[in-house]
């Protein structure tokens, strides 16, 4: 889809944060909003939102002269839910539909967002634990274990790190064996790398590919040969996260995204309210 | 005081609320939002926000091909100001400190603001009814009477349409005498012209002189000869609003501010929340 005018404060005030809460000071700050504003202001809005985030982080780690600032924050996360993820497989495995509840974790992880500035909460959790049919769409997350189960090969388009340790649950559901597990070409925010993936126990038990580009979505003409091939060939694609729907929404191929909307752009797009957790297939 | 960082997306969120408003398409919207990311690079970030305003609401009036886009807004907000007056004046002569009440309308007044899309409501309503000493700093405003009390020409930077109407109770009580009451010199977001100042009932019974400005705020290199004379004459200066404040809170001279803080920045200024009705003197 592509980037909505609601998008470019929206993007000002996004790169403020990251300046800030990385530390930067005011001088260079005012120096990266300057340079930012150039770039906005020359940036094609027809393409999808993730494009200018992947340029405005290029400038946050330029100047910071870090190629990874989040880093730290990124492991606290994944620590944070490697703690967590016995106990909440334990619930899934106890669920009266475990594929659901999987499913359901993989949206609820899904909060974990620097860029959007959200996080875990006890609402988070309850809103998991809820064994409710209707917490999701109950139906069309049946849809998807039937697709799943006729696939061979499973592309699972990942998110954010912490976010996806919470997705191991769906992955083992869908078959190790099966899935292979595409994470970001290189840092941006707090995307999951190669490095937040072998972190977060998946190198060991999926096969994993990073794909080629360092924006905080699945832009195709952004990413690897191999990825392109991949997302072409795969059985069943599955897609985790709001920048993962902004670049890949209008692509000519079936696929099923999974996210918590977080802003009023994609809900526009839905038609669906701010704060809804998303089972939709396109294709 | 100096545009902070906080301001660049905000001006940009504002500039497309405003576009949207008065009803520009999107293409259009996206050519002024274009324009307007290129005058905030350009903008030198030393300067008080209003300047800022006034160069994007410049943008829009060129773009819409009208010189005064918001003018049905603010005859709207006059005229729901003009029939709720007698009721309020009636308060305000029953109240215990009929001066202080009169400075409480004047800043709940201030609520009616385009540019922060903030407007009047039934808690500004009992806030103004609420007749207690502490709702304002009521020794601050003891102390505006005093001097206003010993002042032969008193200086009011009026602000918002709407708003001014309720000024009226205190400027009668300042003495229409004594009293000359500044407005915009030019049309800018919902800010009063001597237009305005006409519907408002405020020529017939006040001096009213326009400052030679379209920026929403008082920026003396920015004004009139007249006014800076004016303003540096007078044995007493009060400034109504956010924009005034903004542009004068640096002003080598007594200024008494009153106004209600809608963002952070002031917020900072001042160190208080965000939502206080402020009586603020400086010099």
């Amino acid at each position: 889809m592509r980037t909505y005018l609601d998008c470019i404060p929206c993007f000002l005030r996004q790169t403020l944060s990251a300046a800030r809460a990385l530390g930067l000071d005011e001088e260079d700050s005012a120096d990266l909003m300057r340079e930012a504003l150039g770039r906005l202001q020359r940036f094609d809005w027809a393409l999808p939102p993730p494009l200018m985030g992947r340029d405005l982080h290029r400038l946050i780690r330029q100047r910071l002269g870090n190629p990874d600032p989040f880093l730290p924050r990124k492991r606290e996360h994944t620590a944070w839910a490697l703690a967590l993820l016995p106990d909440l497989e334990q619930q899934i495995a106890a669920s009266a539909h475990p594929f659901r509840a999987a499913v359901r974790l993989a949206i609820a992880g899904n909060v974990i967002d620097l860029g959007a500035g959200t996080g875990w909460t006890p609402e988070t959790e309850a809103w998991f634990r809820e064994d409710a049919v209707d917490s999701v769409d109950g139906e069309a997350v049946d849809r998807l274990q039937r697709e799943a189960a006729g696939a061979q090969e499973i592309l699972f388009l990942a998110d954010n790190a912490g976010e996806i340790v919470l997705d191991r649950p769906l992955l083992d559901r869908l078959g190790p064996d099966r899935v292979t597990v595409v994470v970001r070409g290189g840092p941006t925010i707090n995307d999951a790398t190669l490095e937040d993936a072998r972190r977060s126990g998946l190198l060991e038990r999926y096969a994993v590919i990073d794909n080629g580009s360092d924006a905080p979505g699945t832009h195709l003409p952004d990413c690897s040969a191999e990825l392109v091939e991949r997302f072409e060939r795969a059985d069943l694609v599955i897609a985790k996260g709001q920048g993962n729907f902004e670049t890949l929404n209008d692509a000519a191929r079936t696929i099923w995204f999974l996210f918590l909307v977080k802003c009023s752009v994609p809900a526009e797009e839905l038609g669906v309210p701010v704060g809804t957790h998303v089972v939709h297939r396109i294709g």
